[in-house]
């Protein structure tokens, strides 16, 4: 039995509330049980100086937790001075992964800058923030398409990560909470598409090893999840939910 | 005419939701009309270096907004690698003003750690963080005297804080939106006890002066905006309200 | 009776040393008492990013204390890698002090950088510092016109500064001396133009309150202390201080 | 056909070369293609504070590249003040795949601080430091079992990685060099143990996705390929190899 | 001619006030041409922690600048957050220059913490430096003998420093100020000690070279002023300068 | 008798391997008895901002080394977050001499970026430092004429390095080892051209003084030595060799 009753298969609940923050051009906060991130894409008319000139945008994220997110008080980075390596991690992975749906040619010489802020935390907060900042982006570009700015929701499917693992009874679970990520032999990130394809899968075996079998349990367990997510995602779009997929990212040399 | 229609002396809206997160011994979220403020009081058993030995506490407190908390994105202090000095001389302000109602002596060697973090910025926000703040401590507090760590309530008065200012056409007001304070000519912070005495006062004229009656007007409507502030904060404090004044701090050179 | 046999409304000795250091367009060393702080103003003929353009200038201060300027050596700021809270609050107030009563206008696209170094310190280092920019200032501008790079000083009236405060037994007194300073119940520092009107007051009781007939006691001597000052500046600037005053600021709001 | 003629399972050229700086307890230059690393492993006789007092040791990686290692000059983190993302997403890599197959309660309160530092770039950097570091491990073990330090050897099992990828043309390949790195649309690398299993496993699909066969057959390949590395791994540590395996690492809680 | 009408072995006119700052054990500000540097002496009753439980005492020297010291102003380093490479190697070398006439057994587990800040500079801050912090480090010490903390003055000769130099036109001169050193081809900073050895040579042929007879034409020239600063040093100590060289140095190796 | 049986006139044995990094333009590796330093020449083909629009070149050295390249572990700086002033001496020494005998007017607008990094330290690291470096550089140089992007070899004089010093018996060594260096009264590094004439001497007495005499013996022995040096880098060099010393730099004022 899981320390919170769930099925092996099941998800946390999960509500994502629209508009959460006034400023932002997309902005949500997602909440994952116990988990709570405020996700918000901010457009920006101009794209870092690597970029200037090749008339394509760029999407970046950035991630924290408030001090007290957790159940001891982390220290703010801020006051550190420097960026922790697993902060660096997580938002390298955000970026990336939003990277994977979004055609940037379509989007203009903009930055999209995305904050996950968790303010509560309860396992799960970086997949939480991918699957927010999906949300977000989709919101944000739909007020450049309200503005005539853009002209198409240039996005080519729908994008989501949940986290799998084997606990240490040997058991394959669905979306872990703090307490079973603590003990887990394994943990694994996925984030898919809406068409069930892999855009990153990092799985670790924290002082223990996997084979090919668990792997395969626990990518089967991701996808199911993945398309309660993905439901969930559509519902708060609305209609900017039919948009996504008007978009197909090509790559020239494939 | 304001630019919300209020009155001169006409404080915003304000709620305050207290237990927001769920792990801190004390927590709120405080709105103050368009500024949001996450307050989260935190007990550590354990006093800085400078202060071991003593056998009393201490009182910190930490301030920042999320980058988008604000029209336009802020760079994270984080990134930056450094605090700015707008936001030490905010929580310097917060921690200051917090000492003066809390007796250090009766919490033990013990670290209260304040985090005001602003998820939404719409003026006053040092302000609206002190009120909040507040409530957030005399809560951790509530839960110390309840796990019987400290036996009475070891704060001596209420505290609030607010803006007033005098606007562009000569109008002193109270409790100034991000609008306001943009123009305004003399923008002033105050901070006061329960009993209606001066805890801080900060009066700026960027680019102006002021006028000893101007300051005085300016006072008046601060100590009018006051009474209100400490009836909202009493009413979330409930029975921890009455607690509030049974520890008279006073110095031996007095 | 204060520590040092003064009146309570009795300033220390203030010498003001022109010419201080050779290089910059306007040097003084100023004395209050045990207090020296050597305040340099350089004028560069360029501003700040984001004042490109615009036509007017920009005034900057920055506040340093040597390390033994105390009794007890500080670590220098440099080792540190990074100023202190404390440091950026005095050099924002500097700053906000002078471009009250300067014309941003009148100076064209350059920059004052003001240099307030403490070489000893006996409380007040940042209202004696502020008194002696201000000179500094003047006499740099003074240098702009002798240059023909100005027409008229850009200065609408004098600036000083001094401390007040509530001592232990009650007492309001004049320009607290370090001893005082320690042991004092509230501590205010004001900023007044020659005109008698207020620029910024900062009024701060750590672990102790104040009423407001104590702050109209306190903003009296303010008021006193101040005349006083102006004349000692008035009698350093010579011709120059003739000019001040010429130049009416004014807000096109107002 | 691959850009430097190999097959598609072919692993580059791959040398060892042991002891290659005098002074660490271990020392290895590896070089897999025209990827150099010199992988040092050092013993410290104490723990990092968050360990101390539980008799066990500790594992911690640092890696990297001389600022020429790679085609363009890169500016050296040191003068830049910090480490970037990158750096520390492959230390945390590299340490962690360390601490899989070594008993840290067999070690003693010892830290080993592995170095890897990349003297001449040609893609796999990262999965070429894990195989040369763990030689040097097991080298710096070998020597505290001759200093009769420890008793046998604290390893469980070899360790060893690899990168594996789709190419644009849909081709999946074993050890990407440089040129095939830039272009490919699937970068995975893959740790495992000489028993075949998986310690960790991070692909990604920059700007493009990959399906479950495809992630099969990078697998597959892997596998192959650290076949080979094993038996190379196996040579130089002569004597030393016959004891890794003596050790069983067990989770009380399995 | 040289652009002052010195003759080439002239040292310019030197003045060392002591007792500049009242905090400091020894204090003073010395003035070589336009060279104006305050170099203060702090006594501190501990080592730093390398050098804990060997029952002797540490030197070390930290420099600045004021930003206006030149003609240009500098960043402050405390702004920058780092200190300069030309910062550092001054501190070193007046550390290490002090540190060889000062028997740090018989100052007992004391640091002497030795700042030295210029507030004017014309050429040769690190020698003035050098020769003031050795007048303010005697007058520590003859402070902590008269406080009965040691029993005899623990420096075992004088110390002063001087700059030599090659002008474009190949002469050779004395104590070079900021013109001269800007167009030298050769600039070397000597060290020596009462006695006349050499305590530190540091000579540059920035974009030139020297031959060994420049070099002794140099040294010669060194040698000259260096008699001349002592007798200034002397005057300076009175009583203080004849229980200088009561104490030997011996290295036990020797 | 020296500690590894040298005559006191005698170099260690020194090896030069050219090309031993792949990308960079200019490579070696450099032995010099236990020391062995790999030096880097990479060009890039402009210049730091201060240099820009003067048509002229420049030429910088940053020097590291790896945290095990001595018998006990460095904490690396890039994770302290700064250089610690004995590299920064050390880089700035090295980009000095190096400029000494480059004419930089004849290699356009371009940066010659010198990468020292130590990966094995046995005493005189900085020296073998320049002269590997020297090696490299011309390395480079000889590149960019085979590539007809300047015209000849922009080199005045052959540039080597080498540590002499006293040891603790009074005799003076050339070419100090590690063990030598840390008990030696006198230590001192010597800068020559291939004419014999000196770039930079560098000699300090820690916690010990030197006469004029044995400051002659010193450079008697540099001088020897350098000789020798500058065989084994002509034959390296081969038909670059003869190129330098085409190129003689004349200091207009001269």
């Amino acid at each position: 039995m899981r320390n919170d009753q769930r099925d092996n298969n099941e998800l946390r609940s999960i509500t994502i509330i629209p508009d959460f923050v006034k400023h932002p051009e997309g902005s949500v906060l997602i909440q994952a049980g116990g988990t709570k991130v405020i996700c918000n894409a901010s457009i920006e008319d101009k794209v870092p100086p690597f970029m200037r000139g090749q008339k394509k945008g760029w999407i970046t994220a950035e991630y924290a937790m408030l001090p007290r997110a957790t159940n001891q008080r982390n220290i703010r980075e801020s006051s550190k001075g420097k960026v922790s390596g697993r902060t660096m991690e997580i938002q390298r992975l955000i970026g990336r992964a939003l990277r994977s749906v979004v055609d940037l040619d379509q989007i203009g010489e903009r930055t999209v800058w995305v904050d996950c802020d968790v303010i509560q935390a309860d396992g799960g907060t970086r997949t939480a923030s991918i699957t927010g900042a999906f949300v977000a982006v989709v919101l944000a570009f739909g007020k450049l398409i309200a503005d005539n700015k853009i002209e198409k929701m240039p996005v080519s499917d729908f994008l989501s990560a949940i986290s799998v693992g084997v606990l240490s009874d040997g058991t394959e679970v669905l979306d872990l909470n703090y307490g079973e990520d603590s003990e887990a032999h394994v943990d694994m990130n996925v984030v898919m598409t809406g068409a069930g394809e892999f855009v990153e899968i990092q799985g670790t075996g924290e002082e223990a090893t996997f084979t090919n079998s668990q792997l395969q349990a626990m990518l089967g367990l991701a996808n199911e999840g993945m398309l309660k997510i993905n439901t969930i995602q559509k519902e708060i779009l609305g209609e900017l939910a039919d948009k996504i997929g008007e978009t197909k990212i090509s790559r020239e040399d494939l």
